[in-house]
C-alpha cells in the first residue's frame, strides 16, 4: 500500500510527438497524459502590438481513457463543463512559468491529451505541460522567457472503512480515492528558477460531502508544498 | 476610503421576480445580481429513482451591465468557458446548503444574472442564491432539508501607489481592485444552523502576475472567514 | 377590474444599469424589462464606409421570469424562434427612430431582458427600448439625430365567460388574456418630434383560433392608436 | 407594364415531388417556391394524447435561387433570422387551414424551399403549400379535417421616379419594387369552404423607411384581399 | 424492365436557376437533382495571391425528396457524414474538370440539391454540375479554362429472387437496387475536350454485405466506363 | 531508401488503453495512431428489438500530430470533413470483420486518435481498430462473432524529380510522397478467416491532378493487394 505523502510511480518521457516543438508523455502511476507545446509566431488578434506573448491551454480526454467510454467532444460538438475549468486551470497556471514580454509575440499552446484516466488527470497535465514547455522555448532558443518551475499534485482526506487503502489525509488521489474523498484539494506550486521557497500559483479546495476547517485546509496546502517540492526533482531529472 | 476589511454597502431584496419559488436581488455596491429559485418535482435522468434531490445554477450577464457591451452568449450559440466556470462553482457551493436525500426527488435551479458588474460577482451570486433557495424551500414546505448557511467573498492582494485607494489585503474587491490584484481568492464559506464555527467550502486562491507564500493564503483565508461571518448576519437578517 | 382601453400600470425608471449609455426598466403591470442602448464607435462590416449609422436589438428572458422556469438560450446554444422574431421587430422599430445618417457611423444596439413576464413583453420592450436610445443619444450629444417618438401595445379580441374579466376588444393583453384571445395584434406606433398625427411602424395581427374581418382589424388599429397616444405621454414624462 | 392591382403570371404545378404525401411547384412570375407536405403519424412531445394534431412549416433558399449566392444555411450550421421568422409565419397561417381535431394525433409538415427568387417568397410559399396541404389530406383520406382555404401576397407603396415602373400602391411586389418600398405589408387571407367574406389571418406591414396612417395601411388591407380573393381561384382550379 | 447495362431515361433542363451563372436540372429516371455553378471573384483567404481558382461543392436533399421526410439540415444545425462525403467528392471530382491556373482568382460553387431521390443522387449531381459550370464559364467568357468532361454513374452487384427486377452486375442501381446491392461502386469518369479514352477521376467500391474480388472490382469499373462513355454524349447533346 | 513495395516499420502494442475492452497502439513509420474497441451492452435506438449489434467509429488527430498545430475540433465544435469521412470509412471497414448476428445486441465502438500524422493515418488506423476490435471480442467472450481478418494500406503514383526519393507505383506513402502523388488510392482488404484469396472491402481511387487509365488503377489495386497480405501476417503475430 502507497503512502499517504507518497504520489503515484513517475514517468516523464520527452519528444513523444514528433512534430510539435516541446512533448512530454507523463505517466503518474495509471494517469497517462500526452502534453504537446506549439509555439506560433502570432498572439491573438487583442494582444497584437503589445510586444508580448500569450499561453493558452486545452484539454482533452480519449474516448478510450476512462471506465466507460467518454463522448467525444469533437462529435458532440461541445467541451463539457469540467474540460473548460480544466483548461483554464491549466493555461492560467502555465503562464506564471513564463515571462511574456521575453516571449514577444508569440503564442504558446499546451494541449493536454489524457491516454488513461485513473484520477489527478488536470495535475498531471500541468506537470507535463511545463515540461513540454521548457523543451519548446529550448528548441526555439527563448531559454531566457522561463522564469518558473511549475508543478502540481492533489491532496485530499479520503474516508473509508477498509484497511488495505489509504485514509486521511492522503497525497496524489487515485480515482477510487478521489471518489471517496470528503474534501479534495489540487495544488500547482510555483519555484523561482534561482531557487528560493516554493510558492503557490493556484490552491483550489472543495468541501465534496462536508465543509472543512482553517486547519484542515493548511494540512492539505503543506502536505501539496512537501508533495511538489519531490515532483519538481523528478521534472528537473527528466529533461536533464 | 472603505477599509480593508469592510464589504461594500449590502441590499437584498427579496421577491423580486414574481413568478420564482424564490428570488433575491443581491447589492454589493455597484454589483448587482438577480437570483432566483426554481423548484421542479423532476431529477436528471442519471438520478432518476435514487430518492434523492439536485441542485444546479446558471450564470450569465446582461449585456448591458459592463463597461463594454459584453456579447450575448445566447446569440453566439456558446457560453464562454468563464461563464461555464462559475456557474459550476455556484452550483457546487450550494448543494453544500441542502440534504438532498431530504430534499427528495426535485431539481433546484438557481440562476443568477448580473444586471450590473463590478467586480465580485460570483461571490455575490453565492450569496444571494442562498437567499432565494432559502425562500424557495420555505415556499415549498421543504425547510427542514436545509443544512447550512452559504456565503461568499473575494479577497485579494491590491498594488497601487495611490493614496486614495486600498492597497495590500483587501475583502470584497471592486473591479478596479481586481484588476490591480497580484492575488486574488474567492472564500466561500458554510455554517451549520445551529451555529458553531464557520467553515470552508470552497476556498480557490490564484497568483494573477506572481506567486505566493502559503503565509498570505492563510492570511487571505482569514479575512475572507472574519468577512463571511458579517455577511452571514445580513443574510439572516434579510430573511427575518 | 381594468377597462377596456386601459393599458396597465406603468412605470420606467431611468438609468438602473450604471454602465450602460442609456437604461430604463420599464413596467408594466407584472411584465418589467429592462432595457439598455450601447453605443458603439463602429458599424456592421456591410456598411462601413457609407457614413452612416446602424441600429440592432437583442431579446432574452430571464429563467426566472416566467411561470415555469424556461430555459436559459445561451446554455442550450440556441436563440429560439420566437426570440429571433421579436428582436427583429424591436430592432426596425428602432431603426425609424432614428436619423441614420446623422447618426453617422455609431451602432447603438438595444438589449431588452424580461425579467417578470406577464404578455406584452414586445411591445413593452420597444417602448422602454425608446427612453433608453434617447438617454444614450443626449448622453452622446447626439440628439439631433432623433427623429420620431416610438412606443407599442398590444391588443386583441378576448373570449371569456367570466365576469369579472375583460372581454372583447382589450388594449395591452396580460399573459391570461393573450391566452384567451382569438385574434391578437401588435402595434408600433410613431409621432414626428414636431409633433402630427400617430402614425404607424409596424401592425402585426394574427388569428390565432380563428380568421377576423377588416372591420376588426381597424377597430383592432384604432384602440392601439389610442392607447398609444396615451403611452408616449408616459414616456415623455419620464424623460423631463 | 403589368397594372398595380395584378399579380404575376401564376402557375401551380402539382405533384413534382414523387414521395410527399402532397407537393406543388409555385411560380408566380420569377419567384419559383416548391412546397411539399408531409403527413407523419406522431405529434411533437408536448401534444401527445391530446387527440389533436399538428402543422408546422419549414423555409429555405437554394443557394442559386438568389442574385449572388445565399450561403447554405445548413453548412454555417444556423438559420438566419428571416429564415424563422419566415417559417413561423407559413406555419401559423397554415394551421388555420384545418381541423386540428379531426387531423387527430398526426402532424402535417410543409416544407417550401425557394428555386428562384424575385420577391414575395414567403406570400408564394403560403400560397403553395395551401395546394400541397390538400392533396397530402386528400391522399389520406383526411380531406374532411380541411376548415377554409388560404391564400396571401404582398402590397406596397412603392416609390420610383421610372415611368416604366409601378409606382404608389402596388400588388405582389417584384424584387425591385421590393426594394424601393417605403411600406410593405404581407397579408394572409381566409375563406371558410362554404364560402362567405374573405377573412384576414395575418396582416403585417411595416414601414420601411416612413410611417404611415391608419388611411395608408387600410388600402394596402383592401388591395390585399382584393387579390387574394382571385388567387385563391387559382388555387381551386388547380386542384380540380 | 431496363437492361443490365442501361441507365435510366436522362434528361438534362439547361438555366432553371434564372440568376445562377449557370444551372442544370438533371432527371435520371426518379433521381431529380438542381445543380447551380456559381462564380464568383473571390477564392478561399488560404488561396489569395496565387493566381489560381478554387472549385467547392455543396449537396443538399429537400425534405420532400425522400420516401420519408428528411430532416432539414439547416434546421438541426448540422450537416450529416454522408451529407459531407458526398459534396466532398463532388467538389474533387468536378475540380478535374477546369484548368485552375486558366480560371483566375475566381471561386465556383457548385450546389446540387435533391429535388427526388430514388439512387444515385451522387452521381446525377456530378453529371449535372458539369453542365452548369459549363454553362457559367460560357457566360463569363472563360470556356478556355475547361479541361475536360466529367461524368459519373452507379454500379454494383445486385441479389434478388425476383425474375421480374434486375440482378447481377447493373448499371445506374436506382433506390431498392441500391437497397439490395452486396457491392456498391461510383465511378467519376473523365475525357479530355480533344476527344482520346476515358478515364478515371475517383472510383469507389463498396462491400456492404460482403467482400468482393479484383475480377469483380474490374468488372464495375469497365461497366462504369461503358456506361459513363454514353452519358457523356447526352452532355455534350444537351450543351449543343 | 524504402522499396516501392515496402510498407514501413510496423509496430503493434496492445492493450495500451488499461479500461478499454480492446486497444492497440499502431505505428506505422512516423504515423501513429492510438486505436481502441469499446463494447457496450445496447445499440442505437434504430436498431434495438433486432438482435443484431452494430459498429461504428470516431476519428480524431490530437493537435499536437501535425506539422503545424491542427485546431481542437472540441473546441471549434464542428468535425471537419475529412474527419467525418475517415470516420465512415472505418466504420464501414470494419463492420465487414464481423458478425453483426453473432455480435447479438451490443455496439463496439472504435475510435482511432492520431498521435502523430506522417500520411496513411486512415489505412493504419483501420489495420490498428481491426486489432483492438479482436482483443474485445476475446476479453467478452465474443469470438465467434469474428469473421474476417481486415487490413488497409495506401498506394499512389509519386511523381519526384528527387533521385533519393520514390517514385511511380508506391505503397503506404508517407505524407511528403502523398502531397506529391498524382493518384492516390486507399484498399481496405479483407480474408475469411478459414483463409482463402484476399478480397476488397473498399478501394477508394482518386486523381488528385489527373485522371488514371483502368490499368493503373488495376496495378493499384495489385499492390494494394499484395501489401494487405503481408500486413496481416503481422496483425495475426502480435495477436499471438
Amino acid at each position: 500500500m502507497r503512502l499517504n505523502h507518497d504520489f503515484r510511480d513517475l514517468s516523464l518521457e520527452l519528444g513523444v510527438q514528433l512534430h510539435a516543438e516541446g512533448s512530454c508523455l507523463v505517466k503518474l502511476g495509471r494517469t497517462h497524459v500526452l502534453c504537446s507545446a506549439r509555439l506560433e509566431d502570432r498572439v491573438p488578434s487583442w494582444m497584437k502590438g503589445q510586444g508580448r506573448g500569450w499561453i493558452t491551454a486545452e484539454y482533452g480526454m480519449l474516448p478510450g481513457s476512462t471506465h466507460t467510454r467518454t463522448d467525444r467532444e469533437a462529435a458532440k460538438g461541445k467541451q463539457q463543463g469540467r474540460t473548460v475549468e480544466i483548461q483554464r486551470l491549466i493555461g492560467r497556471s502555465l503562464r506564471q512559468a513564463v515571462d511574456l514580454a521575453v516571449l514577444g509575440e508569440r503564442q504558446l499552446t499546451l494541449d493536454c491529451d489524457v491516454l488513461n484516466a485513473d484520477g489527478g488527470t488536470r495535475c498531471a497535465a500541468i506537470t507535463g505541460a511545463w515540461v513540454a514547455l521548457v523543451l519548446a522555448l529550448r528548441g526555439a532558443g527563448l531559454e531566457s522567457a522561463l522564469l518558473r518551475q511549475i508543478a502540481a499534485l492533489s491532496v485530499g482526506f479520503v474516508e473509508t472503512e477498509s484497511p488495505t487503502q489509504r485514509r486521511g489525509l492522503v497525497l496524489d488521489l487515485e480515482y477510487e480515492e478521489d471518489h471517496r474523498a470528503a474534501v479534495d484539494a489540487n495544488l500547482v506550486a510555483a519555484r523561482g528558477l534561482q531557487g528560493g521557497a516554493l510558492e503557490i500559483v493556484e490552491f483550489q479546495s472543495t468541501g465534496e460531502g462536508r465543509s472543512f476547517t482553517r486547519e484542515e485546509g493548511l494540512a492539505l496546502l503543506d502536505l501539496g508544498l512537501n508533495g511538489c517540492e519531490r515532483l519538481m526533482a523528478a521534472q528537473r531529472e527528466a529533461l536533464g
